[in-house]
């Protein structure tokens, strides 16, 4: 029985069977206490034994690491802090942990020290928290989208493809990195690599989609993407995670209510089925937080996310929130660091969250981007300027959500992609879906990463995905 | 509302609008019908027009392929093949599809031509149901593992370990393809490329699946996973989507058990989920093969699907397959390939179907198999010749699970680690599992395409993927 399932069962006076890693050990020449976790649950199960009734030398190896099997009797706790605890009746040391050796020792360890030991990480409180918490997000999307009529598409990570122009891309190649073999004019013959051509990893999975839902109506896709961009912060990722709905017949404005009505759901969800692991990771960041001053503290966890719940999303079009920036206390005074100029200009992060945290006061969905910022693929809008964009701007992290309707008419596509420079030929099979049975359709992209980032508070991307891949590391 | 939905509703007399692409045409002067689809199910809903309620030059453009937008009545059908019809009272075009053009006719089309067409055949039968069942299977894997409590873990596709051994892999790099940087030596200088190091796709993430269920307790991967393998055949492919549990503190029996238990409950959802599709898939199966002899027929797809449901799989070691195979009369008439010579030989798909479809007549798993054709990190038996591998075969496909119980003792894993040539020192994070609280756990992995092939009945596995990476094969 695992130790969740234990902390659940009314159970009390039963036999029990419990195997786990061992967090602490402390007691006297009498009476040793276990906290035992095994992953299932954030809270451990509490193992008293009777030094009498179990050898030394076995409790010797009882350190923290240490895997144990123990068998005894589940009985109410006497102590505060659990209902039931477990009085031994057997020890039995599966794997020892050297207490010289073993890195994650029961004492704070800062993140950087675990970034380094990720292999080891998910063995304390904030990461078992994380990750489990990583899982129910998961779930719950693929639970929202098979409960609303959407298939899962799997679009390829490997493509010649390379026109959604998100960023610099990763080689796939097969052929000798240092002598490869060359055409005549020097140049290196890709004809020879595996696939017959140049290949990278996807940026994207939307122009796959777009076919996907062209023919099956509502799909989405949750898969890797990939991005070679020198950036070492705490936004970016080289290999994270995209969940990318694409829906045919739907329009902006049904594209913002699916995009609003999905966050809900996934944070209700996490409301209600990951509270433990959240209060936790709420208490540490109020820990982490408690030297700021109060106008710097984040926003509590749980009140966070419920305020995402509690509002209907603010929908502005870019034109009107350019006025609100450019007329704000905060432009005037010089205080962005980006001075909000005028119309045309691209948002940063810190404009998003002055929308939503300061003028607002909710989350916001921004409309009508200038198409010069934006992706070619969107649907142009007659005032010749803007965009039917769509993005979705969340408190702590700017945009987590960016979409739009798409450019269903050929014509007006294919000279965009002209003007922006994307080789119309190659990108025939995209077109298809324009010239053959062409309807209005939508879609978004959601960072899987950007979204844990949001619902665990954490404040680096790092540590929310189990191996981060980053210039200069990939390790394990 | 979808097709599905229109199909499933039982509100005749009401006014109804739906968007889809025309599958079929046909009528007179006085009414037409059209045969509408949306994707959301393989059932057309069927609109009739009369001819003097809708403009002559809307209903030319109405061309198999086309978008249309119907309102109009819904009605209980006076034909036969379906309960509900729609009485249109205005039909909209959104896009045309040029007959002379729009590739996908209403006639019978080859396979081989469906893939060169691949971004248009989800528009086929065949292929929406290929596509609707791929989605059913993902979300009942995730949902099976809910339930049962393992975490979902993203293990990493660009990944520095090469260890495990289970074929060629794709390089990822950022280096200049024709002038790489090199060392003094004239080597290329990896410390240059985006990672500081040559990475590579994984070709599995079982190995970080142990980290997370040495600390999560019960973890599983569904991701794609690559092989640089030059293998054109009808299974392989080079990108492909794996499932990978692992669970802590399991045996090999408790292996086995999540396996079968989880096969079954994947078998059943599709049974329970998608038996229009199945249906559909079934009757083309049939017409298919009904050239060929009694004997030569695949078994039929529904019945098959209830083979595997119906029966306990035999669990059988190794060694007594060897001899039940040696000893067959197939193997004495030289009706094998690989004639089977004794103990050792690795099995053939053809002997593992033997086992399945002529000697046992059941699903089989075989354990116990000799070490050397085994992974390294399996758990080494007392015999000293075999590991606690399991395979688990299928009729039509031989193996579709491949796992085994892990190694858990560092200094026999060394000692084979040694043995087989994988780099002990930059394996040392996996090591630290087996050094720290180490304990018994298992997993197996699923190929996700392999498991399609058996629940659609199609036979070349680049027809259950929407976009097939095969040698020389990289497009859309």
């Amino acid at each position: 029985m695992s130790v969740k399932e234990l902390l659940q069962s009314g159970d009390c006076g039963k036999e029990v069977e419990v195997k786990g890693w061992v967090r602490t050990k402390r007691g006297n020449k009498q009476v040793n206490f276990i906290a035992l976790n095994d992953g299932s649950t954030i809270n451990n199960i509490q193992v008293v034994v009777d030094m009498e009734k179990v050898a030394e030398e076995v409790m010797k190896k009882v350190t923290t690491g240490a895997a144990v099997h123990v068998k005894g009797l589940l009985v109410e706790s006497t102590g505060s802090g659990q209902a039931h605890e477990i009085q031994a009746k057997e020890v039995i040391v599966m794997g020892e942990a050297d207490p010289e050796k073993y890195p994650i020792q029961p004492k704070k360890h800062s993140l950087e020290f675990l970034r380094e030991v990720a292999h080891l990480r998910f063995r304390t409180n904030i990461f078992g928290a994380v990750f489990r918490i990583r899982h129910a997000m998961a779930f719950a999307i693929h639970q929202y989208f098979n409960d609303h009529g959407f298939y899962y598409l799997h679009t390829p990570l490997i493509t010649a493809s390379d026109c959604e122009g998100a960023g610099e891309m990763f080689r796939v190649t097969t052929l000798d990195a240092k002598n490869p073999p060359l055409l005549e004019d020097g140049s290196v013959d890709f004809r020879q690599d595996f696939f017959g051509k140049s290949t990278n990893l996807t940026v994207s999975g939307q122009l796959e989609g777009e076919l996907g839902a062209m023919s099956l109506g509502k799909i989405y896709t949750f898969g890797p993407t990939f991005r070679a961009e020198n950036s070492n912060t705490t936004r970016h990722l080289s290999e994270f995670w995209m969940i990318e709905p694409e829906v045919a017949f739907n329009d902006l404005e049904d594209n913002m209510d699916l995009a609003e009505d999905f966050l809900k759901y996934l944070i209700r969800y996490a409301l209600e089925h990951c509270m433990d692991d959240l209060l936790f990771l709420s208490k540490r960041l109020q820990e982490e937080e408690k030297d700021k001053k109060a106008e710097d503290r984040s926003m509590e966890l749980i009140e966070k996310l419920q305020f995402v719940l509690n509002h209907d999303f603010e929908r502005v079009t870019y034109t009107e929130a350019i006025e609100i920036l450019k007329n704000s206390k905060q432009n005037k005074n010089g205080k962005f660091q980006y001075p909000v100029t005028g119309w045309g200009v691209d948002l940063q992060s810190e404009h998003e969250r002055y929308l939503v945290e300061k003028h607002f006061k909710k989350p916001v969905i921004l409309t009508g981007y200038p198409k010069e910022i934006k992706a070619f693929y969107m649907k142009q809008n007659p005032d010749g300027k803007t965009v039917a964009a769509m993005d979705v701007l969340f408190p702590q992290i700017g945009e987590i959500i960016g979409g739009s309707q798409r450019e269903e008419d050929y014509d007006k596509l294919v000279t965009r992609m002209k003007e922006v420079g994307i080789p119309v030929a190659s990108m025939s099979w995209y077109l298809d879906t324009r010239r053959f049975g062409s309807a209005e359709h939508s879609g978004f992209g959601l960072g899987f990463e950007r979204l844990l980032l949001f619902v665990t508070g954490m404040g680096n991307i790092r540590d929310v995905i189990p191996f981060p891949r980053t210039p200069k590391n990939a390790e394990f």
